[in-house]
C-alpha cells in the first residue's frame, strides 16, 4: 500500500501565469502539494503543438512559469516539479502507445475539431497535433498516477487516457496491471473576468499577471469595464453585474465589499475609487508572490537547478514505470544495474 | 572535415535472417562496415508497427538477427551496432519532428496504403503505423547521416526524410544547418530464388536460414522446384529458367557451374544430384557463419554487453545531435556537465 496517492498534472509554458490561472490551476495544485504525492510538470513539448512555427519563446516562457510556480508557494521539496522535455521516457511511452492506439481513437477527441477552428489561423493539421492527448494519456501513465485534477473540458482525455491503458494491459498481461487506470479529479475553475469583462484569458488580451507590477495593476484596473448603466459618476451602479465586483469578490475581504456594495448602488462612490480598492486588494495577494518570485529571478541558474533536479526524481519514477513496460512488451531490457531492478516493482 | 561519410541503416527484427536477407543487407553491410562510419541498428520498435498484437517473440528474435550479423562477420568493433529501443532519443527527435509534420506527408507515403493492403489480416490503421516512416525518419536524422544504404522500394521515405530535415532547418536556422539532408545510397539486393521458386522472403514461408543445420539445408533443397519441363530423370533440362541453377550462380564455383550445366542439358544427371551440389555450395557459405554464431549464441549474455556498449556509442552521438535540436528550437537545455558540450559541436 502507498501512502498518498499519485497525482500528476502539467501546464503548459505559453507565458507569465495571470490571475485566472491562480485562481484556477495554480490554487490547486497549492492545494494537492500538501495532500497527495504529486508530480507537477511545465508542459513544453506540450507547446509546440500549436506554437510549432515560433518557438523562440519557449525557453524563457519555461522560466517564467516555474517562477510563478514557486512564487505562488509551489514547494519544489514538497512535490516533484519538472520540466516535461527533460524526462525523455514520456516520448518513449507516447510512441509504444502509438503503436497499438487506433487513429479514429484521436480523431474522435472533441478537441481535436474544436482547437483546429478555434486556432486557425495556424496550420494545426500535423502528425503531432493529431497525437497530443496520446502525449497526454503517456504523461499520465508514465507515472502510474492515480488522480489527475482536471476541469469539465478535459475529461475525455482522461477517458482516452483510459481506454488506453486497458488496451496496453489487454495486450501485454501483468500481474497486476502495469497501467492503472486513473481517475479523473475534478478541481474547481472560477471564472475570473479580465479586464474587458470577458473571461481572464491569454487568447483574449485581458489578463492581470501576477508578476505586474502594481502600477501596471492599477493601470489595467482603471480600463476595466463596468456596470455598463453607470455612465455618469452621479449614476447608481449594479454591483452584481460589474465585472470589477467579481474581483472584489475574490480579492476583497466582506467589509470592503459591503463598502463597495453600498457605495456603488447610491452612487456615493465612483468607479474609480471602487477599482482602486479592487486594485488594494490584488496588490496585497501577489505581492509576496512577487517577493519571492523576484529573489528567484535574481538567481535563474538555481532554479534551472531545481527544475534539474525535480527531472532527475521524476525520471526515476518515470523509468521504474518504463521497465515494467519495456517486459511487459517482450522488449530488451537496457542495460541497466542489478541493484536498482527493485525499483521496477511498483510499491 | 570528417574522415568518413557517415552511414545509418536498420533491420527489423522479424526472425531468424535467410540466404535472401545476406545476400541482400547483410552483404551490404559487411562491406559498408569497412569504408564508413556505419550506425547500424535492430529496429525492434519497427517490429511493433505492424507486430504489436503479440510482441512475445520481439525480444528473442532481436538476440537471433544480433546473432546473425555477428555471425555472418559484422564487427561491432568496426561499426556501432545497437537496438533501436535502447536509444531513446529516437523517440524524442519522432515526436519532435510530428510537431512539423503534415499529416498529409504520411498519408501519401506509397507504402502507407500498399502495406495495408498486403497485410491486410491485421488491424494497421493505428496512429504508429501512420508515423513509422518518420520514426525512420528520426531514425537517419538523429546520427546527422550522410548515407543510406536503401533498395528502389524505400526511395521514397529518404526523400521523405530530406523534406522533414528541410521544413526543420527552416523553422529553426543554425549555422550550419542542425539537419543535413542525407543522401540515397542504392544498395543492390540480388533475388534469389526460394524453395517454391518464387523470391526469398519470410512471408512466403520459401527460405533457407542461415541458422539451419546442414540436414535442414539440404532437406529443404530436396523439395525445390526446379525446371517444370524436366519431368523425367531422362528429359533433358533448361539451367536458364531453373530456380536452382539460380542458386548454383551464387553458392557454386564455375567448374561445378559448368558441370551442372552440361549434366542438366544433356540429361546425364538428375535433378537430385543437381540439388546436392547446390547444398554443398550453400553449407560451405554457411557453415563458418554458424561456427562463429554458435560460440556467441552459447554466451548470450556477452552478446546483451555487445549491444548494450554499441547502445552506449549510439547514444553519445545521438544526444550530441539532441543538444543541437533542443538548443535551434529553444527548448530549455538538460542538465549538462559544461565539459561535454563540445560534443554539441557538429564536427
Amino acid at each position: 500500500m502507498r501512502a498518498a496517492q499519485r497525482v500528476l498534472s502539467g501546464v503548459r509554458p505559453t507565458g507569465k501565469l495571470h490571475l485566472g490561472n491562480a485562481m484556477g490551476a495554480v490554487n490547486n495544485w497549492l492545494r494537492l502539494q500538501r495532500e497527495y504525492d504529486c508530480y507537477f510538470f511545465i508542459a513544453d513539448w506540450h507547446a509546440l503543438t500549436t506554437d510549432y512555427a515560433d518557438t523562440s519563446a519557449v525557453r524563457q516562457n519555461t522560466l517564467e512559469v516555474a517562477l510563478d510556480l514557486m512564487g505562488a508557494g509551489l514547494d519544489p521539496e514538497q512535490c516533484v516539479l519538472f520540466v516535461q522535455s527533460h524526462v525523455p521516457q514520456h516520448a518513449e511511452l507516447h510512441l509504444l502507445f502509438s503503436m497499438i492506439t487506433p487513429l479514429r481513437w484521436l480523431e474522435r477527441v472533441p478537441t481535436y475539431k474544436e482547437q483546429q477552428e478555434n486556432l486557425s489561423g495556424r496550420d494545426l493539421s500535423t502528425y503531432g497535433f493529431l497525437g497530443y492527448p496520446l502525449l497526454q494519456s503517456a504523461d499520465i501513465l508514465l507515472y502510474q498516477a492515480d488522480l489527475v485534477p482536471v476541469g469539465q473540458d478535459q475529461v475525455a482525455h482522461v477517458e482516452l487516457t483510459r481506454e488506453v491503458a486497458r488496451r496496453f494491459n489487454q495486450f501485454y498481461p501483468a500481474q497486476p496491471d502495469v497501467l492503472p487506470e486513473p481517475k479523473v479529479l475534478l478541481t474547481p475553475s472560477p471564472k475570473l473576468p479580465g479586464v474587458d469583462g470577458r473571461k481572464m484569458s491569454k487568447s483574449y488580451g485581458n489578463t492581470i499577471l501576477l508578476a505586474d507590477p502594481e502600477p501596471e495593476v492599477r493601470q489595467k484596473l482603471k480600463t476595466m469595464v463596468t456596470d455598463p448603466a453607470r455612465v455618469r459618476r452621479t449614476d447608481k451602479g449594479n454591483p452584481d453585474i460589474c465585472p470589477v465586483f467579481d474581483l472584489h469578490k475574490v480579492f476583497s475581504n466582506a467589509e470592503t465589499q459591503q463598502k463597495v456594495r453600498e457605495g456603488c448602488t447610491t452612487a456615493s462612490i465612483g468607479c474609480i475609487e471602487c477599482k482602486g480598492w479592487a486594485a488594494d486588494g490584488i496588490v496585497r495577494y501577489i505581492a509576496p508572490m512577487q517577493e519571492r518570485r523576484a529573489a528567484l529571478a535574481a538567481k535563474p541558474q538555481q532554479v534551472w537547478q531545481t527544475l534539474h533536479a525535480g527531472a532527475e526524481r521524476a525520471q526515476q519514477r518515470a523509468e521504474a514505470t518504463m521497465r515494467q513496460v519495456r517486459d511487459a512488451m517482450r522488449l530488451a531490457p537496457h542495460a541497466a544495474p542489478i541493484a536498482s531492478e527493485k525499483e521496477a516493482t511498483r510499491a
